[in-house]
C-alpha cells in the first residue's frame, strides 16, 4: 500500500496564517523524507480549524523544497474559479514539478464557503464542476477551440500573424492527472470520476463507504464504456492513522496530543452539529472516551497492530491503492509525527494492501 | 528613489515553464540581496513571451526564500476571478510574508487572455474590477456582511452555535495595500486608484505619461475628498534600466544580450502589430538600430549616466517614488544583471528622485 499525507489542515485556531503555511510546507519535506508517495493540501475558506484557502501556495513553495513526492491540491473547487485561470495555474504547477502532480477537484461541501463565493446553495456545484473540467480539457489540449457553456465560455484562437506568438497551458507530458473527491454513499462526484477516468478519492472512509465508492465508480466506468484497464489500485482513501513503536505509546500520543485536540476541538463538535441538524444520534460525541474513539475510528498502534487493522479494513472493503493520512499539527514537537510517517512508509506499506501477495 | 524588479516576465519562448518559475523565484532572492525594495510578478495567460499565469506561485515560493523585500503580484485581474477566492488568497499571502505585500490589480489588456476567460471584449472589465474591490474590502473587514452586486454576490454570516468556528480572511495588520496599474493617458484605472486611495502604477512610461497619470490621480483624489496626505512618492513607474561600470559596457550588454533579445523578439514586433492595427507609424520598429532604441527608450549606462538620465526624467515628469525595472532573462549568465540591480539600489537610488535634496 502506498501512503500520502493529507494536509487538510487540521490547524488549531490559535495558529497564525504564517505558521499554518510554514508547517504545511515543512510537512511536504517531512513526508518526502519519510518515504511517502504523495502530499495533498486541502482548500477551505471559512473554517477556523481548516485554515488553508489556497493549496497552490503551499505546493509552489514545496516544489522548490522537494524532489520526488507527488504534490496535489485536495481539492480545488471548480465552481469557485474561472476555468481558464484554474487550468492555467494547475498546468503551470504540473510543469513546475515536472509531472509529479495530481489535480484534485471537489464540488464543495461547506455552505459558508459557498456563501462567500455567492452561492446560496450547492445545487449547481456538480454540474459546474463537470463543465469546468470540460473547458479545462479543451484549454490543456493545445489546440484552438471555442466553447460556449451554461456557466462559462472560453475560446483560444488559431495563431496568425496579427497575433503575438501564443502560449498554450499544456500540462507536463501533455496530460493532466485528475482526482475527484467524494464523501457520501453513491457519490455523484465519484460517479463522474468513473465516467471520465479520474482517480476516485474517498473521504470519511469506512469499509462500507470504500466498497460503495468503488462499486459506484466501476459501474459508471462500465456504463461509459471505458476500456483503459483501471483497477482498485488507483483508489485513494483518507484515514486517521498514527504509528509508534508500541501500541501503548501510539495510543498515548493520539489521546494526549494534537490528534485528540483536533478531534475534540473540531471533528467531534462538527459531527454533533451535523447530527443535531439531521435529528439523528452522532457517530461520536464529546461524551465518549477518547480512547474508545481512537480504537474505533482511527488506526493507531505499533506497526504490527496497524498492519493488522489496515489488513482487516482492506479485507472488509476489497481494498484500495493509496491511503492518505490526515495531517495533524505536531508543529510544537514534530518528531513523533514524522516518525509515524516513516514507520508507515517503510514498515507498514510493504506488508499491507492489494499489492501484497 | 526606491527600486523594484518587475518580472513581467520577458521570457524567451524556448524556456520551459519550470525554468521560468525557477528564474523568477531566484530573481526575488537576487533583488533582495541587491538591496531592492520590491519584487513584482506579472500575470499573463496566453503570451509566449510573458509566461507566468499565476504570480502567486512565484511569490509563495519567494516567501520562503526572502526576508525583507516586498512581494507583489503585478497584477491580478479581478474580472477573471471570483472575488472571494482572490480576497482569501491575497490576504493569506499578505500574512505569510507578514505584511511585506502589495496587491497589484489591473483590468486586463490582452484580448486573447480575455477570450480564454470568456470575455468577448473588455468593456466591463473596469466596472468588474471596481465591484471586485468592493467585495474584497468587505471580505477583508472581518465583519459579517451581505453584498449583492451586478457581477458577483458574497456574504459572510455572524458566528452562532449552529456553525463551526469561523475564520475571516483578514490581511496582515488588518489592511490590504493595493496598487492599480494603468497604461493609457487619462487612464480610468488610475482615476479609480485616486478615488479609492490605491497606489498608482504607470506602465509604458514617458515623462508625459507619468505627469498625466499623477494629474489624473490627484484630480480624482481631490474630487473624492481624500484627506489622507498622499504624495508623489507613492507613484510607481516601470522602466527598462540597465547599469554597468561604464556606458560602453552597459550599452554592449543591452544591445547584445537578453534585453535586446526581448525587444527584438517581443516588444518591437508587438508595437509594429499595434501600429498596423491603428494605421499609424510604430514608435519603434525592427528597422531601427538597436543602439538608437537603447539610447532613446531605455535608461542604460554607467551609474553617473543613469543618475543623469533618471534625474532628467524626474525633472520632466515632476517625479515619482519607486521605479520598477523590467526584468529580463539573464538566466544563462545572471552576474551582469544582478550587478546592475545592485548598482541601482546602492549607487543610483540615493542620488536621484524626489527624496534627494
Amino acid at each position: 500500500m502506498k501512503f500520502g499525507l493529507f494536509q487538510t489542515p487540521f490547524s488549531p485556531p490559535e495558529r497564525s496564517p504564517k505558521q499554518v503555511f510554514d508547517w504545511a510546507v515543512s510537512q511536504a519535506v517531512a513526508a518526502e523524507q519519510a518515504g511517502l508517495a504523495e502530499f495533498w493540501v486541502g482548500q477551505h475558506f471559512t473554517l477556523a480549524w481548516e485554515a488553508i484557502p489556497s493549496p497552490e501556495l503551499v505546493l509552489a513553495a514545496a516544489a522548490r523544497e522537494t524532489e520526488r513526492i507527488v504534490l496535489a491540491p485536495g481539492a480545488h473547487i471548480p465552481p469557485y474559479a474561472n476555468p481558464a485561470s484554474l487550468a492555467a495555474q494547475t498546468a503551470w504547477l504540473s510543469n513546475i514539478v515536472e509531472g509529479r502532480y495530481i489535480l484534485g477537484v471537489a464540488t464543495g461541501v461547506n455552505p459558508v464557503d459557498g456563501q462567500l463565493h455567492g452561492f446560496a446553495d450547492m445545487k449547481r456545484n456538480l454540474e459546474m464542476t463537470v463543465e469546468s473540467l470540460d473547458i479545462m480539457e479543451r484549454i490543456w489540449s493545445g489546440e484552438p477551440f471555442e466553447y460556449k457553456g451554461k456557466y462559462w465560455s472560453s475560446s483560444f484562437p488559431a495563431q496568425d500573424d496579427s497575433l503575438p506568438p501564443l502560449r498554450y497551458s499544456k500540462p507536463y507530458g501533455g496530460k493532466m492527472t485528475i482526482a475527484i473527491g467524494g464523501a457520501s454513499p453513491n457519490s455523484t462526484s465519484i460517479k463522474v470520476g468513473g465516467e471520465r477516468g479520474l482517480i476516485p478519492l474517498s473521504f470519511g472512509a469506512t469499509p462500507e463507504l470504500v466498497k460503495n465508492h468503488w462499486d459506484t465508480y466501476a459501474a459508471a466506468a462500465e456504463a461509459a464504456g471505458r476500456t483503459d484497464g483501471y483497477d482498485r489500485t488507483i483508489h485513494h482513501v483518507t484515514l486517521d492513522v498514527f504509528v509508534a513503536d508500541t501500541d501503548a505509546e501510539a495510543e498515548r500520543i493520539a489521546i494526549e496530543g494534537p490528534i485528540a485536540k483536533a478531534w475534540r476541538g473540531h471533528l467531534i463538535p462538527n459531527e454533533q452539529r451535523r447530527a443535531a441538524r439531521a435529528g439523528t444520534p452522532p457517530v461520536w460525541s464529546l461524551d465518549d472516551d477518547m480512547r474508545d474513539i481512537v480504537r474505533k475510528h482511527m488506526i493507531v498502534g505499533s506497526p504490527e497492530t496497524v498492519i493488522e487493522k489496515l489488513s482487516a479494513f482492506v479485507e472488509a472493503s476489497n481494498g484500495w491503492g493509496t491511503t492518505l493520512i490526515f495531517g495533524h499539527d505536531f508543529s510544537e514537537d514534530p518528531a513523533p509525527w514524522n516518525y509515524s510517517l516513516e514507520l508507515l512508509a517503510k514498515e507498514v506499506g510493504p506488508k499491507v494492501g492489494l499489492d501484497v501477495k
